[in-house]
């Protein structure tokens, strides 16, 4: 297709995607003339990839072109080119945005793994950094974060991963590292507004008191 | 205690909890002389609150006042309270980076939460909103969404309400109700942070070739 049908099929304006192939986060089409270019399905399926990226996930440019590249790095085995892909998102807890983290919230996330029966991660593991992160945070205010605690949302996180690998499944090679990047960018807000919602719900069903009651 | 003690021991800056103060973040402390104030565990409490919105939620001054005016608000019941504190809170889809919610997004997530059991949320809701809103990204990408592969995450996250809400009963009254607005921003970023790992894990233990086969 040409680059005007490539706009249409994605709803993307021919402005963006001019930056994005400029960006460097589609790859160029194959040239039939001096002054045009033919775009196949691989041209669409990536352009909405990179709009859930930018668009959905709050990704800059600079870091979806990261992204996209571990998922394009043949040299690398399938498993490799997914946590290269995605330990390049964006952290889940903005390094600024962080407290120092402590020696008793790493000891914590340490034995949460070990709990939940994970090897460890890389010490630099963005992921990894959050989680003591967070648990640092819970900490230094006097919440809740015993092992005991975390535990549930491990379980549930673990669960979670099984189903979303079984979709994934659904789809080959590249198309399949495409939908990994993109299920574990678009499920995020499907899951924290499903559980602000249950929050509520729970909520209600304890302690809402009677209208005029 | 002094307004020192109350920067020491909570660890934030003078100049910050002078400036909470002003914002009304903080209720003002019991003046004891013309210069002086007295702060109780109340502050203490409060100031950790405001910190992890401001600092962990990324939520921004003027928000974080709403959210606190809504649990100190003693004319609600708690649920009421709850309700309008976690709705005040920033969205988990931020509006302007939202496309147009489409109509069968808004359909699968009626479905999604008549499967579930749930009562059909206040139509601007937003965290209906960020949910709807999640689903047509998925469904304009071409990405599975059907009502079968939200079920699990919505179960999930009816299980995860019920353990916080456990957590939650331990605390009394308002203190109860900040800890649940500070649980509920705390516990998000724990979340994502595990999810991500144990889909690394998963990937790893699906798809990793063996080094140098």
């Amino acid at each position: 297709m040409r680059l005007a049908e490539l706009s249409e099929r994605s709803g993307v304006p021919l402005a963006t995607i001019k930056y994005y192939l400029r960006e460097g986060l589609l790859p160029p089409g194959e040239r039939i003339s001096a002054t045009q270019a033919r775009y196949g399905e691989e041209h669409l399926r990536r352009l909405g990839l990179a709009r859930a990226l930018i668009q959905v996930g709050r990704v800059p440019v600079a870091t979806a072109r990261e992204v996209l590249r571990a998922v394009d790095d043949e040299s690398l085995d399938l498993s490799r080119r997914l946590g290269t892909a995605v330990s390049s998102l964006p952290p889940v807890v903005r390094e600024e945005k962080a407290e120092p983290v402590s020696t008793s919230a790493q000891q914590r996330a340490r034995e949460l793994l070990t709990a939940l029966g994970w090897e460890d991660p890389h010490p630099n593991d963005p992921s990894h950094l959050s989680l003591v992160s967070a648990i640092t945070a819970l900490e230094s205010l006097g919440y809740p974060c015993e092992v005991a605690h975390l535990l549930p949302y491990g379980r549930l996180a673990s669960e979670l991963a099984t189903s979303d690998m079984d979709l994934m499944a659904e789809f080959e090679g590249t198309t399949r590292l495409e939908a990994a990047v993109a299920l574990t960018v678009l499920y995020e807000p499907v899951l924290l507004s499903l559980r602000r919602l249950a929050h509520a719900r729970e909520a209600d069903s304890r302690y809402r008191e009677p209208e005029g009651g």
